[in-house]
């Protein structure tokens, strides 16, 4: 069965969810999920409602223009989106090809709801697995002349593509704000430090030198600031002194993996709210 | 500012999100959170929506009346609470203190929002702790013989107490169905395993026996069948071969104390709905 | 360079450390690791111990005889290993094939220093992925009229591969006592629930049904008691009221994939040392 | 029975483990623990190996000099203690109690071996507590004027008590490089966040405006920089956009009460070897 999803934020006011939950009810949708939640210190109203299409009376093209009052009385933010439109995301990927492996198992057993026609990378390493699991590569090596020029290319083939998200699984590349203003909140890192901690380059290295007990990863939306994008994801493991540089980074592929997946099908089952620069994960 | 907790669970049904929210803004009433799950497999409803009384239109002893058609409309259990009526509790304990310790300690650190006017114990190990916290202590040594007759005398403290949540805090006698029947989904277990395994008695010497790489701990409301009431919370720890068994009930009691304490905090907040034997956590 | 491993356990005694570290020495090794363990229930020693074979004065095939006086001289039960000696490992899988998946790209990352000549299965699912990643597979279907013939066919290619040992990764067949024995402490298998915890069939089923909060992998050696062996590696991760069955197969989906590689590291690296029914992780 | 530990560290060299265990078995003492590491990178070996002193032939008060001249042969840093030797622990607290409340529970749940004879703060809120458990309280108000001064009166009690171990359970004053040097890796920290992230004040605060999904907590022994000494212990937990400031501190106490305690006895148990600002744990 079809569904929709709409995604909300505003000003807090009386009445949103009263409001929101009877358009629905009037028009003969069946809430299957309902999440809401009230940031205290911002006044912010979120909420994410989902509901069956079976029977809903306002044909798909025009629940937008209906609901747009409702959500101009609020001063709402707001995104609908339906489950049956599936995603089309591209995977941008350097040398550490563990993170798209792991991405392409999962979208082939059913994790992700998404297609995946294209992997672009500034090496030829991925090359060989794009061919196996049929999908188009695209190698575009990245030097500081040639940059701008690349941006652009990728650009062309992303919108060739109908490319709406991006998923930097380990691509060692720093995009133009340019570039990211063309994706905003749907370019998806992985970087591998437990974020603030160990920005930038070489972070096991950094983390290593450091003695911490504990490595993480952070899966986060990208944004202009280096590695300072809102957050969606995180998670550590224990590390001891037995542990030389070589095994942080392998317990690390483990958790760049996971950290990176949960975030891409959270984003996919349009479960992330974006705010400031934090988000709200309605899992 | 005072706040109303609707606890909700019936039959799915199109409509109730949109009934229950709009009750409530249409009566002035300010939605603070909102929270509804749906169970597939049995097609249950669940809700817990809280909402600022000021400015409701209602007085407050006159909502459950005229909410009442609502409810019996969609066939609901259901229950009001007010934020500014205090839980009573009693705590039951044993020998092992730990848990009354940590308990007490939240309470008076403001973790929870209640008055713990009773400790009842089989023995006289925590008399000590309650005087200093100025808390009423009574004892009732249990034997076989005398169990019933002990029963009986407790619930009579209980009513006098006006108790309404009891929580066994390493209680370590088994109370019979009558007694659990009367607090029913209000008394409140810590066993120390990862429930089911270990179950009885001994678990920790269980778990060393069984060379288990990690030990829990399992909080759940009582029912009539030992340690195999609903769940409300588990955690678990890494041990290694390393560790004696006194390691393993040391590493518990942390366990414990961390597990019980969130169960407890839910259980008054109201955001622990059971439904046949599991539960619902509104967190 | 090439390093030698001994795993030793034998009753306690004084001077064994002395006795062991001295005889590297005496012969010009130098000691990488050294980890000692001693049960004080069993009154047990366990040790294993690294060293570098590079000017080691005794040739390599004339060391199990020099160091077999020190061993009968405390009763040891010991074994002997060489770095430079690559395990041989088969995999056998039914029809789930994420573990398999995993093992073989940690195998071609670098993970495991083994060979991986044979995959054995009782459905044709893998083939595939064997072909894939050039490994031979056989295909052995299981009825109970022919599973005595089968075992005795698969042991007979085992021993032509010169198999040493077998991981079970979601292969949903139960080995007879005899083939279990061929291959004592040397089967591994995954199960998929922290056991003792929903041992047999459909742990997730029976984990869903229970209504627990954290679910869990276990890996073990296989003895002829059903999911009774060795315990080598568990973990566990927190899954919630919102989590459908099939999410909960799915969650546990990374945390076997995660405890079986690290169980199957462990024993290639000759990190593991089994005693009764447990297990000491030299890590 | 009284136990001998001996902490050792040096450049790696063949026959140190083979020198110090034939030593000990030498002199008829019996091995109970040995724990070996070599650090690649900087080529450094470290051990901790914990003997039983009944039937050892050497005098007590003999032994480091018999011991001097192996040690002198392998340049070692050494340290030898004594199982009976009770160590002497100050507890340095501003307002926060949680983790003070801790120490003195688990001291007197027999987890410390050791004695706590004075606290030590900068307000007056801790004293009640210290009354309690029958502990010297001594109140030192600290201003810019009054900083230097006030170090010297609490070194001068630190020497009248014999404390050498300083545990800062939430204190928030920022110790002179001259106090410091006083008791070199005998001071431990814990601080509020999962270091180096949130370095300084309020970390609750700066995690919380970031928007982290986990939250941590560090202890680790004090040097002159800031929050930069070597690391001892580190844990982290998770929270979600539903989690308010409050919350974080909340959970953080759980996580504090527990790294602190463990870097704690971890300490007492000469379990930790710092070298350059890391550390090796024998756990």
């Amino acid at each position: 069965m079809p569904k929709a999803v709409l995604l909300i934020s505003c000003p807090d006011h009386r009445g949103i969810t009263a409001a929101i939950t009877h358009f629905i009810y009037q028009h003969n949708g069946n809430i299957l999920h309902a999440d809401q939640h009230t940031d205290d210190q911002t006044n912010t109203f979120f909420m994410r409602v989902e509901w069956d299409l079976t029977g809903f009376d306002i044909p798909r093209d025009d629940i937008k223009q209906i609901f747009a009052p409702i959500a101009q009385n609020f001063h709402m933010e707001w995104s609908l989106n339906f489950s049956d439109q599936k995603s089309r995301m591209a995977i941008f990927v350097s040398r550490q090809l563990h993170c798209l492996f792991d991405l392409l198992y999962r979208r082939q057993a059913g994790h992700f709801d998404c297609d995946i026609p294209l992997i672009v990378s500034n090496h030829q390493d991925a090359e060989p697995l794009a061919k196996q699991f049929g999908i188009r590569f695209c190698h575009f090596p990245v030097f500081a002349e040639n940059k701008t020029e690349q941006e652009h290319r990728q650009l062309e083939i992303l919108t060739q593509e109908k490319i709406d998200t991006i998923v930097l699984a380990r691509y060692h590349q720093i995009l133009s704000p340019q570039f990211v203003q063309s994706y905003h909140n749907r370019i998806i890192n992985i970087h591998h430090s437990f974020l603030p901690a160990f920005v930038g380059q070489k972070p096991y290295e950094q983390a290593f030198r450091k003695g911490v007990k504990i490595i993480g990863a952070t899966s986060h939306y990208v944004t202009a600031d280096l590695d300072q994008g809102p957050i969606i994801e995180q998670d550590t493991v224990r590390i001891s002194h037995r542990d030389e540089l070589e095994d942080l980074i392998r317990k690390g592929e483990d958790l760049e993996k996971m950290v990176l997946s949960r975030a891409v099908r959270w984003h996919l089952q349009k479960k992330i709210l974006g705010y400031g620069n934090k988000t709200v994960i309605f899992d």
